[in-house]
């Protein structure tokens, strides 16, 4: 794990701080705008190693985190980021053995990541409408190896109930969450968790609505605002451009009806 | 895990949105700014149910999540809040397995974040300069069950370094962390990422001056805002105040030296 | 205007920084909770002076500027806040010469402010349904020396014209800014200039769809948000708490219809 | 002024959002990558009038305001967004008849805004270390119908003092403002205001601490966000991308010095 070997998927970052994955293959070479380098000649040494490509260009070469992986997931639908994939983790509290629904499925980046915390008792059971995202999903979580951990399945949630119950938490990134409301407290257990994820303040509306009216209580919605820092002695300060928004998120926790 | 029993930690939410965090004893009653209730007539109820205090003010009773206790453990220091703790697990790679220094304990809430994460294989080594800190850790994890999952130990990493190597990450929360950087990178595994959090742009700069210098590469500075939105048909918008700051997050990423 | 006279307006920042706009009276005490000053005896002395509280608190006497004064007046409505006025002021392009639309009046932060930048040959059509509103306008803008610059009437603009044509800007602050599109539009001169402020998300949407359809182009909708940096060598950060919301703005120009 | 004429300054925005600003000349065509338009045709229309480019693409033509025509003058530094102008204006205390020093000159964008609200009475003396800035601003201002507004000088205000006293205000866009805040003390009238700019945290905090042991109280240190939302019925979120940063603004006002 601490040297690079045949076959490891590895991170490449280059000095102008684009981000490859790329599988080592010795006889292969891996060519960017900064210049190539012969994949071949880093097995052996460790991670977080510096190569220079033919053009002088310095690289390091690092071991890929899960985050590393998912950033690099075929984007079929807009994904979510990392700043927003974290707070999701948490407040839908979702941990070790946990029991997840997850509907849609998309482009699998939620499904990995929950997928990876659940682990090992736990199980998320992943709903999408299109067979297609679910045989993408199916692929991207064997290459990540959490493909034992998630029940991917072909329903669309918002007219049709899910198969379990008692559930931990239930995340939804579906354009009309408000109609899988009553599905998600079916499947919940007391107390358990819902998280919801759309773009338009339109879209929040109508789910807060429905979460208060059926059945959900101490019900919020937040957005998280990232902003990158450059820091350089004598010349610190804010980056100039940032992603002002991505999603707004919704939380809920599952009541008594009375 | 479904009903209140005797005995439960609950998550009492009163109509003015207040926050309790109560133990369930028959004969006891639960006083608050919006009157009380009787505990033991909360026994057998299901999770999520409603109750009225004497006054006519309506309650919702909730199971606790691994969140709403942390944010009841005694603030001996200034604690790391939510919106942080999502990305510093995400970001700093942590999930089930992980082996993970963590400096200094404080108040001990991400310890008990970083335990539940790590579960069930994975180990927290957390370490403080404060006895009275780490005794009031081990209280708090053995509360929320995840004492098995840290071994505390009192000492100071700036000034000599700790017993573990081959750690997948190190997180700091201190307030020189540019002076843990060479202990740190001793510790940690090849490609594993330290994360350290200051609230203030000038030990940001150092921290970053020593990372570049001391051996880890990808460094970036983050921060994250948390912004809620009162949603209400018709009357939405953001709320009128916002915590607009908590700390900054540097995040890197252990290199080779050369 | 160097040195402090009797009868003067006078700022004062105390200590900790709470802000008084007193009048300079021989013979009279000014108490505030950091003690208290003989305000006989600022007499003479320069603007910028500090003075000492009978407690020993240190006190600033500054002369205030329109942007202080506006900040005292009596708050019968939701004032408009100096980072948003800036703003409107520019993107309303009033400028000296200005003949400006207002309505409501409301506390008159806006009108004094507007009555200021477009002097001396320019003037502000004041409208408010509400009496009380308009006579607090009239004492307001006399105590800061504006009133000649200002025209106030009691009108509901939503529900009948303006006498008013080839108006340079209107600024609308009120309730349902939608229903007085039409009326602004008769009143602007072609290319003059509409700002609508609303905190909720919904106004926005209802007068941006109105202004689309009735008019008017390059139709766009901002938020301000103002961040405090505490700044001291070794500690700089953002302030811990901000206002996340005070209103969005909608600008647009007025077009041709067809 | 209503009515398009020969020899105007016209704003064309495009249907994609376009914006440029063209003088009218009768037999000229205008392209834009949007297709073509002849100017001529344009002659004796309605400011706000639609017109069809060859290639079906809906523009509209505005007369500009004076913030359009400076994001439009030659940017040979970095420049101060209209966001900054408004909030500088006002906090620098200026308005018809104020005297106003600014250094540098730089772009002049800033100046030309400050002349165009110290009209009519007022004055800018406007001091750069360039003389092609200085020239450049001088016909800048000049297109801008402002120049008798302005006194332009070249010179360093970091060491030599200006020839001006008693001054309103005192704006500072220059690289290292603490070198300047004596020569603005003297340059001030009692409790002057002073507004200086830099994009750094560094050169904030050397500014402020330069303030405060130099005779100014009342010391802030500011930064403003604007977000720009996207409006559209069902439809509504924030823009994904925006400007994160500009610069901080630190605001003071001169004290004695006691």
């Amino acid at each position: 794990m601490s040297t690079i070997r045949e076959g490891d998927q590895i991170l490449i970052i280059t000095e102008r701080g684009k981000r490859y994955l790329v599988k080592v293959s010795d006889g292969k070479r891996f060519h960017s705008s900064e210049g190539f380098i012969e994949l071949g000649e880093l097995i052996g040494r460790e991670y977080g190693s510096m190569v220079v490509s033919n053009t002088g260009s310095r690289w390091r070469i690092h071991r890929p985190d899960l985050t590393d992986l998912i950033m690099h997931f075929p984007r079929l639908t807009q994904i979510i980021y990392p700043k927003d994939l974290g707070f999701i983790i948490l407040h839908a509290g979702v941990g070790p053995g946990s029991r997840v629904l997850e509907a849609g499925t998309g482009s699998a980046v939620l499904t990995a990541v929950l997928a990876n915390y659940v682990r090992p008792e736990g199980i998320v059971y992943s709903y999408d409408v299109r067979q297609d995202y679910l045989e993408n999903a199916k692929r991207m979580l064997e290459r990540v190896g959490l493909a034992e951990y998630v029940i991917l399945k072909q329903r669309d949630i918002t007219s049709s109930d899910v198969d379990e119950t008692g559930l931990d938490a239930a995340i939804l990134d579906i354009p009309e969450p408000w109609r899988a409301v009553e599905t998600c407290w079916k499947a919940l257990r007391p107390s358990g968790r819902l998280v919801s994820l759309s773009p338009t303040v339109e879209q929040v509306v109508e789910t807060v609505e429905a979460l208060k009216e059926k059945g959900f209580s101490d019900v919020q919605c937040v957005e998280l605002l990232l902003r990158n820092m450059r820091v350089k002695r004598g010349m610190t300060r804010p980056e100039f451009l940032m992603r002002a928004h991505t999603t707004y998120i919704v939380v809920a926790r599952r009541s008594s009806r009375e």
